[in-house]
């Protein structure tokens, strides 16, 4: 989770850093420079959330610590993820029984940003997101989260459901949220427990859900379809809050 | 609430309308026109959520439905707004207690549409935002509340003290969301009651604050400052819920 800022200047090593997946927060780029490889490296810049100015030969000398730029020089943030076992180890740490969340698919940026932060706010110990067909911690994410992506420790891994099995092992209980389930007001949400979110669109996946003990959903009385997700989560998060701690 | 677009044509009609405040979903400006009363209309447009497509003559012409289009057509989105009364009125045919919501001086579109889609899940018969330093009710604010704002009514008042005195005269509690409250959990919710949530920067102004029956927090555990608007709107609305149809 720290935050640390990075300078990669030259064609290889920015071209390098977005293929590797590395949040790149600031590209700057020599204007009018219209040869392949930038090209390359400004159509990745687009796919991501990353800035892009196009800058002056001198403003780039300038920014240059090696002073090989090559016309690009990229600022990079790297936020670390966390393990599974250093989530646990903080709620063992804080002597609470451990309050995880796990998202199954968020996608939208702002999103994960808010929820990071509710998250925080609620005591909850740490997030875990897959690796795949999810957005990670960009940018954007750290902006809309509002600084707490430095304290709530996030962890991807490579598969939801065997993450789920050994968590299980470890005593944790684990509620999905979904219209299908019981109101979240009758159910017992203490205890050690992980609460379970879907993507934006698809709601959990169903093995994921397969795997969960419970179901829970948020009463609902409008006209409309759903609740936004990261409201949703809010709403979820703190029911528990109020279970373990104003009961 | 009830949304109808409208096509407005012409330089004076559709300055008008922008001066006016009404809500520009789209505007169509002639490619190339760089004159100066264009040039305002786009200026005007630009301050606020319009999307701008500059166009050739013949898709005007087409558009068009007077034929005197002069080189500008808008497309306005007419949300009309209720009035406090109204929303009494459906919480009456409703026979529930009346359950309201204030937004004292919400400035971000994405934050009141969120707010009006979660206002419309909780069963909330009516939102009042004051006609000042505030967002209403534009394109952006519509699409984000995810079709809720053509159910939830919304009423523009000019001065929340006075809305305020007047609404007590007829029985309803005011709660304000502050940090300086009780928490939320340990607070009787019940009955007709008001919810009163501030501003993102600035909270519940002072007067407002002073003229509530009691103020609420949300517990928080967190390392940061504070949640989201529509966040923070949501716990509390379905803490409300909670305890008004699951005690």
């Amino acid at each position: 989770m720290r935050y640390e800022e990075s300078t990669i200047e030259g064609r290889n090593a920015v071209l390098e850093a977005f293929r590797a997946g590395k949040t790149i927060d600031r590209l700057f780029v020599l204007d009018g420079c219209q040869d392949g490889p930038v090209k390359t490296i400004v159509r990745e810049a687009k796919k991501g959330d990353t800035i892009i100015s196009f800058v002056k030969k001198e403003r780039l000398d300038q920014m240059s610590e090696s002073g090989k730029h090559q016309g690009v020089i990229a600022y990079a943030a790297a936020y670390e993820y966390a393990e599974v076992e250093d989530i646990l180890k903080a709620a063992q740490e804080k002597r609470e029984a451990p309050f995880l969340l796990m998202l199954d698919g968020i996608e939208d940026p702002h999103n994960l940003g808010a929820i990071i932060r509710t998250a925080n706010q609620a005591g909850v110990h740490g997030i875990i997101i897959p690796k795949r067909r999810a957005v990670g911690l960009t940018a954007t994410v750290a902006k809309v989260s509002a600084g707490a992506i430095n304290y709530t420790p996030v962890a991807k891994v490579t598969n939801l459901v065997q993450t789920i099995e050994q968590l299980k092992e470890q005593g944790l209980w684990f509620v999905c949220a979904d219209m299908e389930g019981e109101v979240m007001y009758r159910q017992n949400l203490t205890g050690p427990i992980c609460l379970v979110i879907g993507s934006e669109g698809e709601g959990v996946s169903r093995l994921v859900r397969e795997k969960c003990d419970f179901i829970t959903k948020i009463p609902m009385y409008g006209d409309i379809d759903s609740l936004n997700a990261s409201v949703a989560m809010g709403i979820l998060t703190y029911e528990i809050v109020r279970q373990r701690n104003f009961k």
